[in-house]
């Protein structure tokens, strides 16, 4: 082994049900795998080069976001002040403001920009124990800026300390040039810039936006054609603000997940239910925009749904780089359970991005992706805010220590 | 000078009303004292020894988080479960859960305990740009525990990069010993607690819990009686569940503050408008707890009652230790302003610390008490939220760097 963990208070996720704790524990990790993760007893530590003596410490599978438009330019706090002042939003969008606001930046923006912003952004993340985290591109709108951010975002994917996947939201608004004319622009998504993402590997999967404000479910439709044509997996923001049938219609092609799904009706539960399509859900969004329907969680824990749950983080909608406050926000707005929330942003999320035969459990055979954490209880994860409770991160089997953790309790 | 920050972008709030930014600014600091904070032109940098170039980062007023229960053992977070699992509160309760489980093990919790236990969730102020802090007794109901608790609050105190102020909350439960006959706990809180906590200087403040389930606001009349006799400021947890009258009756006996107050009337908001007293509001348990009454911000606003907003840190309704978060939330759910927001953690906080004169603004003769943010506009403190915005404190005159700042877009 190139590293092994002892006394380890493990938080496998491994079964079904439950959060399949192991104490006193080991983690034998080798070629950024694991490939021992249970008791002690059955392990031999001797002859390893490196033992971390996690001194009875929590440890989780690394979190996953699995919804982020992490890469943009501009700053949307001066239009959140003008709302907040009582400046109507159409004014706001009429003086340039809105989503066309980051998508004239994200424009004008270099990779190197784009890159030193998201790194700030992601930074968040990394301090709650994130391990992998999905980019969107979505406010290029072009060929070419839809391909830099996702040539960013691969980018980010290059640092050792996190796992990017990345994903084409070509379909996100309209761009202005394209104004009264939306079938061209899905044309030019299918026939241009899906075919060009593909051809240089930039992207691992394919987002729309499912709304009345966005594009039809006809012409989402079309562009996931485009992207399985091209081998790509498929994904939808549906049932945000209105029930299109986009969810179901992305279920019935093999999407991966379907994202947000306030108003997702039963018929589109069971359509996720029948495709083992991911639920994902997005409190953030909620909360910020003080939406009030609440997705149908009945009904999908019914039909056991796998919901994952996630930052969405945005400058419009959900600016909050936080994964576990959007765990607790699914406990406290969603009712979600803390057991539910935990493995919403692990095995689920895992599942959300294809990813869940190496990802989001601990257990022999996964990468190893972990979070350390200062803390006794998997519960207390989704509980409380704001304390610095993360240790280290292990990423692909290095170790990422917190320094500010290590500085508390210290006096300084 | 000890100390000179140059190429400032600094938010003074100065003012009555506005930011009051003034770019390209100079502070001079001295003896833990602002001596000088304005124009460059009118300051000459030369032989002073130590001149910090801020690089035109964002300089506001140190945070002040005016309201926290920060000192407690016990952990909360199985009954948050329990409770999102179904389980009723009458049960939870039963089986010895809700605040006197906090109570029991913060009698048993030694001062070294409770000090570290406080530290950890300090640290995620201090990552947020706090410098000032104030913290309650209230778990330990008895002379002796809750002496305990404002010892440890005195001893954070002592570290040289935060301010404390200490509030005296004996009247915050009724404990086993006095069931059933409240009137003899308030009489020795009056003739023993706060006696006791004024010789020993342990308390700046005294609290109170008027409400329903907590104190009647005779009762709490008659600790705020004892309170002033020994000298110490009043403050009161008032109107946050039902309209008692705690807040008026606490104003016009000269309180600070008055906390929560989303069910306050118009004669009580009168009242604090009348009597220069501070409306401290508390959206963490607001959120946490699903409230829907909203605090009476039209009334307040119309009458000029400073609005002060705090995290209310505590484990049974606030678990949330960022007060952005609580920015945030105040601008989300309660819809103040960001410059609301700004104020009501900076000089409407040290209004309700009695500290007005010494914290809060940025101007000559204040503390030397400031934030140092990667940030280039003050709405993005109530806006974003996760980001390692901050990039040091200067407390008392001191410099504290973030080394989670220093890390960030370096990859690692
Ligand atoms: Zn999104
Ligand atoms: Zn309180």
């Amino acid at each position: 082994m190139d590293r092994v963990l002892t006394n380890v208070n493990m938080v496998t996720l491994a079964g079904e049900a439950g959060y399949q704790v192991i104490g006193d524990a080991m983690i034998g990790i080798q070629d950024g795998m694991i490939m021992y993760a249970g008791h002690k007893e059955h392990f031999d530590c001797h002859g390893h080069p490196e033992v971390i003596d996690c001194q009875g410490a929590l440890v989780t599978p690394g979190l996953i976001d699995c919804h982020t438009h992490l890469v943009f330019a501009g700053n949307r706090a001066e239009e959140f002040e003008q709302r907040l002042n009582g400046v109507p939003y159409e004014q706001i969008a009429k003086a340039g403001g809105g989503i066309l606001s980051t998508v004239r930046a994200t424009r004008e923006a270099s990779e190197d920009t784009l890159f030193k912003l998201a790194c700030e952004r992601l930074q968040g993340l990394k301090n709650e124990g994130v391990t992998t985290v999905e980019i969107k591109s979505g406010y290029g709108l072009t060929l070419e800026d839809e391909l830099k951010m996702l040539r960013v975002a691969r980018r980010i994917g290059e640092m050792p300390d996190i796992n990017v996947s990345t994903t084409l939201l070509a379909a996100h608004a309209l761009p202005p040039e394209y104004a009264g004319d939306p079938d061209s622009y899905i044309q030019f998504i299918c026939d241009e810039i899906i075919p060009a993402a593909a051809q240089e590997h930039l992207a691992d999967a394919v987002d729309v936006f499912c709304e009345g404000i966005g594009f039809s479910t006809s012409q989402c439709q079309q562009v996931f054609q485009a992207a399985q044509k091209h081998g790509l997996a498929i994904k939808g923001h549906t049932e945000q603000l209105s029930n299109l049938g986009g969810s179901a219609m992305a279920a019935r092609m093999g999407a991966l997940s379907v994202d947000h799904i306030e108003h997702l009706d039963n018929e589109g539960v069971a359509a996720l239910a029948a495709c083992g399509t991911v639920a994902t859900l997005l409190p953030g969004a909620f909360y910020f925009l003080r939406e009030s329907q609440m997705p149908p969680l009945d009904q999908l824990r019914q039909l056991n749904v796998p919901l994952a749950i996630s930052t969405d983080f945005n400058p419009g909608t959900s600016p909050i780089a936080s994964i576990r406050t959007m765990m607790n926000m699914a406990c406290t707005l969603f009712r979600l359970t803390p057991e539910e929330c935990l493995r919403g942003v692990t095995v689920n999320a895992a599942k959300a991005l294809g990813l869940e035969e190496q990802q989001g459990k601990i257990c022999a055979g996964m990468k190893a992706n972990l979070a350390i954490w200062n803390l006794s209880h998997p519960a207390e994860l989704s509980y409380r805010l704001g304390v610095p409770d993360l240790k280290s991160r292990i990423v692909n089997g290095e170790l990422f220590n917190q320094p500010l953790f290590h500085q508390t309790g210290t006096g300084q």
